[in-house]
């Protein structure tokens, strides 16, 4: 017998994908459970499951975020985040841009290489 | 006979008030007056003004990106910009409750008292 | 009749001590609620009621992350918060100096300040 | 006829180990001369050689920097360091677990994977 | 016929050489012409290519910058440029020692590797 | 009899001026000496005391060091150095105008406000 969904375990189903979540639950040890449960029931079950803004712009927040705040990993989950959640590779690039005049250009050029790398994942590039 | 207004100029006074376009005229000096035109010319004039996204969602980048970057006087400007683009209060808490879990808490936690300024001097609190 | 003390406002009482939890009471406001109650609940309710270290050693983490971020209203009660948990002048100072060779002078030169602030407020400077 | 250890030599080899001393001397060249040099009378021979607070305590404060300032080669070392300074796994976790709140998620995510390399390494996960 | 070489472009040529050029045109696409054209026009047409200081200047400017910004791979592109803009490797070495003071060790530490690298691709390590 | 100075001292006099180090006197406590003892020391004895490179381009370093890791206290203090090792109120001007485009407008325009108050105290604008 299957253990119900968490909201958290839906909401990041439905912002990453399935694939996603099987990923991240044969990743899972004893090390990094209490990371995965906060990540899952912290930022998705109570944080991203709120209403308030849509889910496209809560992906918009997170990549501005992950450009300032040079984290590339994530910043690629979240590309790729974004665009399951609606977002065009058009506004990708903008916001992007934007990057480049406030957090500079340097690290707007480490997002731009990293953009690509998730739209030519997804045969957008 | 006045020169005409640029598109930077434009964009800075719809994005900000005209208010804030006079504040910045005395506050020019010989100094400062290359960052101006760069910031009218490049933020505003170029990158702002593009399409792509509209003005909302580049509001919802940069104070994102000013709450990670830890720049409280530049967020305080962008919270005034946002709500003049259309952001309600609502959606500007949900945004900076977001950063939270991204760029810590204690960053939100300053992003909340600067908003929180902006929004009693606008009457919103 | 009085709602029980969650977990999370009881740790934060006897790291802070109870007037910092009434001046919390005072500021909040239809805006910063969801961020207390995230602050209460996942900060203090979550994390710091966990066992594995010790309160102490949990004030030695965030004073050397909050110098490290450059979050000074944070910095000033988390060194209030770490003497509290048995952290000795001494210790602080230590912890401090050593963010110097590691975050940089100019990060440790701001820090020191801040703490000395703090110690005179406790009449131990 | 060996020259006499240093005192920052003998802290940095009773904390990253004897190997680790051996690979600094064989990447030692004119060019990062001096940076060792550094790292070894400054940071090692001046801070860390003295009292105040212990080693441990010491590994703490910089796994909870270098989680902040976003610099995994340094924190994979510091890492290593703490567990042969008497942390144990678990205390690492809580500590990284910890870093969510403050630095963030992003930065807690690319921490707890370079601790399970180190710890892979070290046969402990 | 060949369109005239813009300022930003001749800039850039004499900066990084002109197989630096030649390698953004190829990696040139939808996605990034408008980052390319931002750096070319913007950072090299309109910043690098003012008086007031000489370029060896703003290459120092910018290698203090990358290491305490944490982008490596802007960092190598720019040592890479200094040392065409008549920076020696003594000077180099130097500046990145000044930063383990005010940007950290750990900073430092990742600036010298990174700098090896650009040496030895140059045959001067 | 008077204590000989220091390589340190002799430094950051030369650099900052004699009512500096007299005002650094004046702030030094039990608890803030081992820190004056660091910057005296390793700061200034070991690394600003270096040759190598002019004392010009270590203030360069370090403004755009200090305007990257916002921390304004410390960019006042080396805007006044620079000024006293030679560096023009143009070549200041330039210098910070091209973090505008590495560390993003916000830290620029930071860094402008607090120049602008440097060069009011001196006389220079």
């Amino acid at each position: 017998m299957n253990t119900p969904e968490t909201t958290g375990a839906r909401v990041l189903r439905e912002l990453m994908g399935p694939e996603h979540l099987e990923r991240r639950k044969k990743t899972r040890n004893a090390f990094n459970a209490a990371l995965q449960d906060y990540s899952e029931e912290v930022c998705f079950g109570r944080i991203w499951a709120r209403g308030g803004i849509d889910r496209k712009l809560r992906s918009v927040v997170n990549i501005a975020t992950l450009v300032a705040l040079n984290r590339p990993n994530q910043l690629a989950h979240h590309i790729d985040g974004a665009l399951n959640n609606g977002c065009t590779v058009e506004e990708i690039q903008e916001m992007l841009l934007q990057t480049a005049v406030y957090s500079g250009l340097p690290a707007a050029s480490d997002a731009f290489r990293i953009a690509e790398e998730v739209l030519r994942a997804r045969g957008l590039l």
